[in-house]
C-alpha cells in the first residue's frame, strides 16, 4: 500500500504541470490567459449545474471523472484551438501516448481505468461522453460571448467555424445550443466573429 | 427552462473570479502563487485517486461535487491560510453568507443543494465530508514537502502547527497521514519547517 499511494502523490505532482498550460482565452475581466486545471475545474462545475438541461440523463461521477482528468495530457501535447486544423493532425495519437505515459505513475487499476476513461471521453460514443465533451467545448464559446470574443477576435475566427465545430454541444443540451446560436448572430453583428 | 440555463451561465461566469483568488502556495516548479480554481481541480482528481486508500467507502459523486465548489466562497470571503487562527475568526460567518449569495444565483433547486453540499462540507460529519476534508488539507502539504517547503518557509509555520492543524487527513486516509509524519520531521531537519 506505502509504495500505491507513492505512486498516487508522484501523479498529483507530475499533474501540477497542467498549472502552466496556457489557453487561448481569458478569464472574464482578467488580462491573462487561463491555464488547463483551472478550466478543467470549471467545466466539471458547469456540467454538474447544467445536469438538469442534459439531453440524456447521464451518470455524473463519469461525467466529473472524464472532465477531471481528460486535459492532463495538454502537459506533454499542449492545448490545441479547436479551429486549428493544422495542430489538430496528429492531435490523438500524441494526446495517446501522453495519456499512457501520465497515467501509468499511477498504481496499475487505477491507472487503467483513468485510461479507459480518457479514451471513452474521446470515442464520444456514451452519453456521459458526449455530454462532458458538449460542456467541454461550450465554455470559450460562454466566456467569449462576456468578453467582447477576445479569443475570436485574436484568431479571427468566422461565425460559421464556431457553427461547425461546436455542434457537439446540441448533443450535450440541445437546450444550451438553441440558446446561444442566436447570440452568435449577435457577436457577428458586433465585430467579435467574422462573418 | 430559458431563464434557469441563462441562471447556470450567470452562475459559472460569476465563479470565473476564484481563478482570481490566489492561495499562498506556488505550483511545484512554478514561480507564481497557485489560484483556488486550479486547486480545486487538483484536490478533486487526488481524491479520485486516493480512494482505495480512505478510511471509509466514500460516495465518489458527493466527495467531487463538495469539492468542486466548496472554495467557491473564496470569491467574497478570500482565502485564509490554515495556520492564520487570527484571520479564522469570523470565517465560517464570512463564508456562508458567501455561499449564499453565490448559490442563489443558480436556478432554486440547484442553488440550495449546492448550498447543502457546501454545509455538509463545512460540518465535517459525513464520511465524505471528512474524506474531501482531508484531500483539501494534505496537498500543499505535499506540494511543500515538493517545493523546499516554500509557503512553510514564507509563513514561519513549525512543524507542531502542521500537525496540529491537518489530522483531518487522518480521518480521511490514515495510511497516507503516517506515510507524511516521518516526512514533516525530515523537513524540520531540513529548515523548511520550524521545531
Amino acid at each position: 500500500m506505502h509504495q500505491d499511494i507513492q505512486s498516487t502523490i508522484d501523479f498529483i505532482l507530475e499533474v501540477e504541470k497542467l498549472k502552466g498550460v496556457l489557453r487561448k482565452t481569458k478569464p472574464v475581466g482578467q488580462a491573462r490567459y487561463e491555464n488547463s486545471a483551472e478550466h478543467s475545474w470549471q467545466i466539471a462545475l458547469f456540467a454538474l449545474a447544467m445536469k438538469p438541461y442534459a439531453n440524456a440523463d447521464v451518470n455524473m461521477e463519469v461525467v466529473l471523472q472524464m472532465l477531471l482528468l481528460h486535459d492532463i495530457v495538454e502537459i506533454d501535447a499542449g492545448d490545441t484551438l479547436v479551429y486549428d486544423d493544422a495542430g489538430a493532425a496528429n492531435k490523438y495519437e500524441e494526446e495517446h501516448q501522453a495519456a499512457q505515459r501520465i497515467f501509468a505513475l499511477l498504481p496499475k487499476a487505477m491507472g487503467k481505468r483513468f485510461l479507459t476513461l480518457w479514451e471513452e471521453f474521446e470515442a464520444e460514443e456514451t452519453p456521459e461522453a458526449q455530454y462532458a465533451r458538449g460542456m467541454d467545448r461550450v465554455l470559450p464559446i460562454l466566456q467569449n460571448l462576456a468578453n467582447d470574443g477576445q479569443s475570436w477576435v485574436e484568431h479571427g475566427i468566422r461565425k460559421v467555424q464556431v457553427l461547425e465545430k461546436n455542434g457537439k454541444v446540441a448533443k450535450a443540451s440541445s437546450a444550451l445550443w438553441n440558446m446561444i446560436v442566436p447570440r452568435l448572430d449577435e457577436a457577428e453583428r458586433l465585430g467579435y466573429l467574422k462573418g
